[in-house]
């Protein structure tokens, strides 16, 4: 068992992913909800967990907060609970608080009463969509900055057999590929006569334009 | 504007977002909710904008959604009207239809009644903020495989000036250092002499363990 | 007590008339429903009842459905619990699942997930009631096919004495009277000379349109 | 257009389902329902709809119910107004009024106030997929008294180039085949030399329990 | 204790003013209400109280009310309720029952299910303060016939030390003093010499067209 | 067309009979609800009928109150807005202010507020009727005082042709007989030869126990 | 522990702060609510609590009020239940009762009922911010008289180290400095030569126009 | 009229008694509240209305909010529309904004998002009356520091014709009469020899105990 603990409030579905998550890498987790029927459900799952509300200080203080490194607040719905739920635990001396916002306001509020982290699932989770369905070869992506992308790009049948030095991305649309996972492992920073089959990802660094071009006109 | 059309059933947090993203990136999008108000806020951003039920199939065909190459379903709570609109989708010849799914039993309902792609938005964001918080200089990651990770590694003020050689996470730890986002802009497959400065991030390939170790410490 | 078994689920007005005819019938019934008052006034008359959330997994198994040889989802008013406990039956092995549709979509989820056999009780005998409505003499009828039905016709008092030879059926409408139902029993293929009289009830075999112009020419 | 006219009051699915098959037998309906939904879903199909609360006697009487052959009280769940409006349409003098019980109790109480038909759907049609369960290959049947049965008994595979002969369920069981369904048509009072194959259903009629073992031991 | 039992379901205001009555008139009286606080507030006052729901037969058996010589339906607002209670209660033979009534259609149902007595408390209490309101001396009447009256005039203080000869309602009106109330006592047919004063109540019979003329022009 | 008008506030079942009443006997009634649909009901019957919401004093003033003789505020359960409207009633200058209570504390309150008449229907009405239960031919009585009663009686089968000489109630039981209302018409004070038949009704002026026993020994 | 008892009924944010600061002042406060959670929040903080009904007569007596020297009922938005409670405690004997009232149809009746103190603290704080706002040098204010304030005026900057003599708000103003609230403490009756600094406070007598007049032309 | 603006948001008792403050001194005041009942009772008095969702910045920006030297935030009982509201207010760049909390929670949220100036009426109106009720000859107070206090004091029929010199709160409780309020008008820093008579108010300065002596030894 690692030292670091974490309280997550709110066991909706973002908050009871994350928290199975945490305990799986290894950490104790105190699962908070007001719902009893959402903290039955992880009572199997997490170090521990308890039916509370958040926003009553004597709760969070018997429950021990303060000593936790960090809470999440990844309250469902309510705004004014998570907003009273933030800056109680800001108040009780949590290390690192992070929260889920619900909209921009909502973020802006939270930044304001000291929230560490704040994070938007639904809205990031939207825009990453958006990206895979538009590019039906993209699998997933990073955006390295506002112009730099790293993206995962599944290789089609067509290009079975084809060496980096055929398909070139390098030479025709600027981007270069860094790595390929395989069916036998992965290629490191491969070279000019590496090959790819179908069902081989590339994994291509280079602007969001220059992969565009890329997928569209090779991969898809 | 590009040749394909999108309909985004449901304009909750996800599907606004998603919708957004769509028009931003050139695409003509409906969007669908049965609630007005949800609707009204999309009606400036989005290319077509309609309230109605999208479980009655006359409304449906009027709305001409087979004429569509992609219909989203990101009906946030309810699952009733999620699967009897996916499969009304499928039946009017929507080629393709991709559908959030709020349990694992609602997705393998979609699954079966024929939804293209299916996604949990809510359970996926978990695990990424989970992966992020134990390592907090872990800015993003895709999974290549269940073993190996791309990692966005943000550069701690301890190794400003550190070449790459210096800080060698190939021999100490097996993952390599695949490029460098500074500042100035994208170093791709850096070389040993490259250095690396507070705020640059380091694009890291290899297995989790390895990226783990090397975060924990190194980067941290 | 007979081998089969089956578990009835939704206990309302059609459910628990399905689940007390099984047990007339000799067979042991589970009944199941989500609301106490439904299932405790079954509780005197079924082998096992329970009140129980059916689109839970765990319940299901802990109820051991698998065992069961046929498992009815009577469920009401709720498509949603309806479709999510029809597929974790299919997904628990059970062999045959019947189960109640509220409308066509309904009805075609149900058949997508995998459900053995479908109903749909208000339709069906909404259309049964029409017909005896609009013949008033028609007790009760069977469709053999698209086209050949067999109708139970009550004998009005004009009728009384009268043999099958003069009412001849055959012969002025081309359909047959395959039984009688008299008092002291019922005459199978009965001949010309049978006679009948009020409150017996002809037993008649012919096209829909035959027993028709038969119903209101001679019966009615 | 037949002379017939019928107001079915309450259009949920019973109610709905009832009136179309009148309209498709050639009859004029005249649908009411409270429920403004309900109404517009039917205004397509039947010659006359109308929104309005049946409970008041002003409204029937501007309806012009009275002058209607039959009224049938299909309301769903509101066992008040069903016995309101089956109370006002005998005192308005209606000829004929049906109406559907949801219980025994209320179903006496529609006895007594002079309802001429009270109908059962729920709980008929729980009984008689009860019956269908049981015996697989039992398709539809009528009881034609407490004792006798006709049955549709489908033809299993194993019995296919059987003549009635070689089955010959009167001796061995006591009940005779009065007719025998196949593709090209109906056979009506086979002889013993008649053949059945795969597929096609068989008319039986004869005591409950002679049918029951016959289905048992041959059929299934 | 005299021998009649009643029970009075129903304890809402009119209810548990006619139960409190009848213990007062040294009689035993069971209630009932669904409603718990409604049945508290009476456990001190009647002879046996019970939360229960008379709409359920098996209920009404256990309380044993076919004992009981008279039972009265007093059920509040919900109309359903009342006439299934009734019914129960007619066909476990219960001597006698009372029905409140809601409106006239209401009061048609129950007179059809057999209620040997039904009362519109609200309705035949505006009708009494009516006629109050209007005649401001008219303390209170019976109604004799649908002619006669029986009223109580209050003696206005012009009156005082008037003999009935100086009055003389007889003579002028046409209507006849049969009692005065005095303080001392009752002055039963009162002679012409009987005088009267202020707070005196006369009793006076005729029609009510007489005692209306009287009052206006007499007594006022 | 009379001098006096009336306000009525409140149109359900005991306000709404006022109203009737009044106007039958000739008066002018606004009658005030803040339910539209109980005011449409009355819209035929009354002068003047207005949707309002009598606690708003604005409303009041512009519906002209101040000029009515009398208001009778018959506000179903609302208590508050029965107290609120009393109290502007009277500040508004109403002469006359008559209120339904539904409590003994709702009437301690009306009557300090300097309501001039408080009425308690179902109380009374309760009271009414009970004595009518126990004593079967009790019709209908009035209490003169809280010893003397007027009570009448009806003549059972069995006391057909006697004369009051036989049944001498003065003599036995000591209450007199004051008229006899008939079919032919009403004897006012009758004597001794005066005889009774079936179906005539005896009114009879007595202490509550005199008639009492009279009552129990002689009618019924 | 000082002789006098208070009762506080309704502990809403207003009920609750007064209970508080009465329990501060040393005096035994009981408190009642009807809801449980507003009274668990007052248990540490109060003499005594219950969770009761106020408007329940039997309950208040069993509470003893009658015993208390003064009862508030700051019952949070309830009209109804404000009046019950208040005729109650007059009715018992409470020596002070006193109400706060939420509009001023409401004071009027709580006049009516014998209330001896009625109080709008939202109203009368509206009022005193409102002054606040405008004159933002204005502390707090006490209106003497429909005509003559006194007001707590804050010392701007820059008027530190002038001498009254020199402010001279008399003469040119015509209201008097009575006090002036230093650091070091009150200067009561201060003469011409006392000089004020920025945050000490002036306390000014005078007409509400002249010390407007003086905080818009010196102070501000 | 004066130049500054206020915008009130929110229209309960305490935001509507306010604004209609604000009005009375001769400000321009613009009432904002999202139902509808609340800002039409206040469409009479104020500058302007207008029903919006404060809420939305779409809305506040429309309604040029940001023009308004100062807005007070006087949501009712909404926490989370009060905190987003106030929000808004600070980042369109409202000069002053002023807010009503609920809770001290609910205050300090308020302070962090940069409220200029946060009231809590309840509380302090709950304090105020405390005082009021323990000491019933104090009319009214402001405290000055946490020491000292301005009281106004009813003078007591006792104390009649006596002058300062005999009741001297100086030499005996070391507190200073400042002022005395009499029917003629108010006397400031009266000498020795001025009276007081019964309905006459002392304004007097000193500490809060010294004060509470005087009050309890001579006032009472």
């Amino acid at each position: 068992m690692k030292g670091n603990q974490y309280a997550v409030i709110g066991l909706g579905r973002f908050g009871s992913s994350l928290a199975k998550e945490l305990v799986k890498l290894g950490y104790e987790v105190l699962g908070v909800d007001i719902n009893e029927e959402a903290v039955e459900e992880m009572s199997q799952t997490l170090t521990h967990v308890v039916v509370a509300d958040s926003t009553d200080e004597e709760v969070l203080k018997s429950l021990g907060v303060r000593n936790f490194d960090c809470a999440v607040v990844a309250i469902g719905d309510d705004i004014q609970s998570s907003i009273l739920t933030a800056i109680l635990l800001k108040d009780l001396g949590v290390k690192s608080v992070v929260a889920k916002a619900l909209s921009d306001l909502h973020g802006k509020v939270l930044e304001k009463i000291g929230v560490d982290r704040i994070i938007f699932p639904e809205r990031d989770m939207g825009i990453r969509v958006a990206h895979q369905l538009v590019s039906p070869n993209l699998l997933d992506y990073i955006d390295l900055s506002e112009k730099y992308t790293i993206a995962e790009l599944a290789v089609p049948k067509r290009l079975t057999g084809c060496s980096l030095k055929e398909i070139d991305p390098r030479a025709k649309y600027g981007c270069s590929v860094v790595a390929i996972n395989k069916k036998k492992g992965v290629i490191i920073a491969p070279t000019a006569v590496d090959t790819v089959e179908e069902r081989d990802v590339m994994v291509v660094i280079g602007t969001r334009e220059q992969i565009d071009q890329f997928e569209h006109a090779v991969i898809r």
